[in-house]
């Protein structure tokens, strides 16, 4: 039978042939998570997917939430695979056991994610808010506030939120005007309105806890001005209990092009003066706070638009072996000819071809990113621990920005590969399409990740992140060199990637100059070589590590081990040419888009 | 105030400055049609779209087309504007005015199908289909079928559609079922199933006329043997009086991503073997006759498109100037700086620069195709009608495929420039996209454009298309190079027509070989790299236009020429050498697409 989801067969070889991780499991960390243990977790995670949570992505998508004075009712179809989320101990994965995490390294939890969010992610969002909610307070919250909050928060209990935006403070969240008033007695009242709040309110849980960035009266202006506060919507009893409404009020949610599954509410704190705050962490130091989550939050959105591009693209490849429709190629005079699969033409097969590229290079770099946070734990040395989180750092804007922008793409091509049916509600190719959309805007729209890569990332450390990154393409390059198939590619990505390091450097200088506007205009273009770079980086390693398996490889895995060799290929030959190309211009840096006069822009 | 839809500057520089359609009412065809004429049809199609057409846009989307006991209930807020496209003459703006047209020039048309489509294209649909089917009958009609049907269509009291689709004859029309049995009396009884029917079935005229693709019983099998007949819903008295239902039976809609207001159809046709048709041109000759509607059918698809791209770009400069978010660059350590419009952000300018190049290039390439259909009608010589048949043959793929592609990937864009907004329906820029959708799939998919390029057009007539169009493309360069500003946009422009050139002639080549498959492998990159290269070409066209007109400009145009030397510039400089990176890709025609064991896809 086919696969649903994704490509289990692809996401073993990158946790096993790829980053090996059960290597991990010899660290007293991971020791509970050996190569035997991650399959039965992986599979558990598969079936859950598969048979509870994949049946509500289109009933969720129809349905939607509904608001009605000020309560949200999720779809009822949602109701019993949140409850086995919960009982399978799903929702904090990596997290302590403790606390009722199940301490899995993260490299294996993005197996189990793709699966999740692959099947229906506007659902899983209720799930993947509680966990970054429960972050926040793990890490900066007293003893009180883990045992009043944490365990009802991992274990889905209660869910999380995170409320950032408001009106007029979105990419700018300097400029927030939600008030905290202290009240002498460690708490504070609060007082504001937040936008675009993710399951902000709904009827899942029995509490929702709200970490709310907030301004101290009197705090200075700006981001130094900003203090983090823990303000559930039932205030909690000391004992634990749950006590009176906290005056977080419902006042709406949107209509979205997709994720209706998910409400994006917006909440208007104190309405009658009665929402009562506790502060998470330090005074103004909320940014802080908000910046080390950042990474987790980030990779979580590239899951969430990777996630949509490996079910379309699971999806595309069954449709297209099933799909009859049109003449071989070849046979193209004869009038009776049989029609053959959609597989068979070539335009299908660029378009299939291009899906798996990106797919597999995304999700080698997904559960890489996650596989260096596990890294940076377990390593011995402070240099090495460095680098691990140094990599992290760099590739998250890539795993968010780059990926999420690849991944709509996939999902556009996964419509086209149906044709007429792609458009339609009967399949659901045009959903992955929509939901995936928003992950090119949220948690900092992709312009904001190529502002982080070029603005921050590039120059931190003066420079030490590229280059150990940089160090670490080159060893694959290197190790590919020596592989008759794939030498090849080794070479034009080395190519590739002597160019990139001269426009980093180029665009590095430029933004230090008074052409800080012009670099800046190249800021995305940048961000996107980088993310081919990338993708040609995992995918010449696959390569390496197929080559080398074919030698003894079992006949049921020539083709896929093969299938590594044609992605590594097909993308050297037919994508990095183009980067080539997007980076001679951004070595050009023009300068029309700065120098254009508002007014010609019409309108 | 801002403008709506689109921008009339620019589409006046279009119609007057580039192409001088004033010129064609020297022609007595066109003789009615001089500047004047002009502005003021297209003043009236403005008003007509931005008071009545656009408030429709929503609304049509939300309520969508309703389904009930077979038939078709259109949104209540149509029926007043599909009134006024009526008494406007709006639906044949084009033809024969001895048959309810308007008789202006394409070219002229094209303008006022923006605004239209821009404001509205769902509800277009219903008008935009009939004028094509009108094109059927008035071109393969005979006199009856013309005094029945044509002049009810032409000025949209009946409505039409194009019934080819069938479940497993999509692109491949050669395969449908649908048959046609000879009644004796020079009738037809129709019988089968057709799918994807646009307008298929409503309630805003009293009569569908449908041209139907059938195969009339022992007919050949494939193309050759299928004819075109005319079908309509309700049977046609020769007195021209309505007569009984004629056993079109729609049995449901599409749900579909985008486009609600327009009904997609189901239709079963002769459920009670009482669905009459009479042939339409001769038998077995009905793939000539859609192939003759191809071209005009391609291009308003392209238009759609388009139009929906020039819509999201015209909100998106208006939004962008307004909303305030977020410092200057230049001021970002300033805690205290004043928050600014965002289109003063490097990225954002990106971003519209991109969109503007984009949105100015396509309008220019669309009307230059309606405006070839114009010369080829009014030029004397036979060679000189040739010659602009051609470039149209040759640029319909171009229009519909490359730039329907283009236009989604500005409507995103579009909706990126909204943030967070963009992805609500609060504002129009998400069902923009979700419109544009489906115009790179039907009306042939994008990837049959490409084949149709590459397959039929390239070769045509010895490749004298081809070389016509690089002869138009060089006089263009050979002007720009005598100009200061536009000079060096001229010679990458040279540079790039050059390299698409030999990918051409490498492309003709590896087609005719053994290698068939991996060049058709590369149609879609092919059509790509054509379209960048007219993009630029109308783009050069037009600074070099401007750059002259500066020299005596008035104040009020001073930035909307700059404007048009930016475009060039920032397209030459930031686009073309990506497509030289494109190129590059295809005269290395990778294999791995065409290679790979299927097997290898797994699923």
């Amino acid at each position: 039978m086919a696969q649903q989801i994704s490509d289990r067969r692809d996401m073993d070889f990158v946790l096993h042939e790829q980053l090996n991780v059960g290597e991990l499991s010899k660290k007293e960390k991971y020791a509970e998570f050996n190569k035997k243990t991650v399959d039965l977790v992986i599979n558990e995670a598969r079936n859950l997917a598969v048979k509870e949570i994949l049946p509500t992505r289109q009933e969720g998508d129809e349905k939607g939430c509904v608001f009605e004075k000020g309560k949200v009712t999720t779809p009822e179809i949602f109701k019993r695979p949140f409850e086995l989320l919960k009982e399978g101990e799903w929702v904090a994965m990596t997290e302590d056991p403790d606390w009722g995490g199940q301490g899995m390294p993260r490299s294996v939890s993005m197996a189990a994610a793709e699966y999740f969010n692959g099947a229906n992610y506007a659902f899983m969002m209720y799930a993947g808010l509680t966990h970054g909610a429960g972050r926040l307070v793990e890490t900066f919250g007293t003893d009180r506030q883990k045992n009043l909050f944490l365990k009802n928060m991992y274990t889905g209990k209660w869910t999380g939120t995170m409320l950032l935006t408001e009106p007029v403070a979105g990419s700018d969240v300097g400029r927030l005007e939600t008030k905290a008033i202290p009240q002498g007695d460690g708490t504070y009242k609060i007082e504001g309105q937040k936008i675009f709040i993710s399951s902000g309110e709904h009827d899942l849980a029995e509490n929702i806890v709200h970490p709310v960035l907030a301004r101290i009266e009197g705090a200075p202006a700006g981001t130094k001005g900003i203090s983090l506060f823990l303000v559930p919507k039932y205030r909690v009893s000391e004992d634990g209990s749950l006590d009176q409404f906290n005056d977080v009020n419902c006042v709406g949610i949107e209509e979205k092009m997709g994720i209706h599954g998910n409400a994006t509410c917006t909440l208007s704190l104190g309405d009658k003066g009665e929402c009562v705050g506790e502060l998470l962490g330090e005074e103004n130091k909320g940014m802080r706070a908000m910046f080390l989550m950042m990474n987790e939050a980030r990779l979580l959105v590239g899951m969430q638009g990777f996630a949509c591009s490996t079910a379309s693209y699971i999806n595309s490849v069954n449709y297209a072996k099933e799909r009859i429709q049109g003449r071989h190629l070849t046979k193209m005079l004869e009038n009776d000819a049989p029609a053959v699969a959609i597989i068979q033409h070539p335009d299908v097969r660029r378009m299939l071809m291009t899906m798996k590229s990106y797919v597999e290079g995304m999700r080698s770099l997904l559960y890489y990113v996650g596989w260096c946070e596990d890294m940076a734990d377990v390593v011995d040395s402070e240099e090495e621990k460095e680098k691990y989180k140094g990599l992290v750092d760099l590739l998250i804007p890539i795993a968010k920005g780059y990926v999420t922008d690849r991944a709509y793409d996939v999902c556009n091509l996964g419509m086209q590969v149906y044709g007429g049916y792609g458009y339609t509600k009967e399949y659901p190719q045009e959903q992955l399409v929509r939901d995936c959309r928003i992950t090119m805007i949220y948690e900092g729209t992709n312009g904001i990740q190529a502002m982080d890569l070029m603005g921050r990332k590039l120059g931190m450390k003066k420079g030490k992140l590229v280059m150990d990154l940089m160090g670490e393409i080159t060893a694959t390059i290197n190790t590919a060199k020596g592989l008759e198939k794939v030498q090849p590619h080794a070479e034009t990505l080395e190519q590739a990637l002597n160019k990139l390091g001269e426009a980093a450097m180029h665009l590095g200088k430029s933004a230090m100059s008074e052409k800080i506007l012009d670099a800046f205009a190249y800021a995305y273009p940048f961000m996107d070589v980088c993310g081919d770079v990338c993708m040609a980086w995992m995918l010449l390693w696959r390569a390496s590590i197929a080559e080398k398996a074919l030698e003894k490889a079992k006949k049921k895995d020539v083709a896929f081990y093969e299938g590594q060799i044609k992605s590594a290929q097909f993308f050297c030959n037919t994508v990095l040419p183009t980067t080539l190309g997007k980076i001679q211009a951004i070595l050009a840096t023009d300068g029309a888009a700065v120098e254009i006069d508002e007014a010609s822009f019409n309108g």
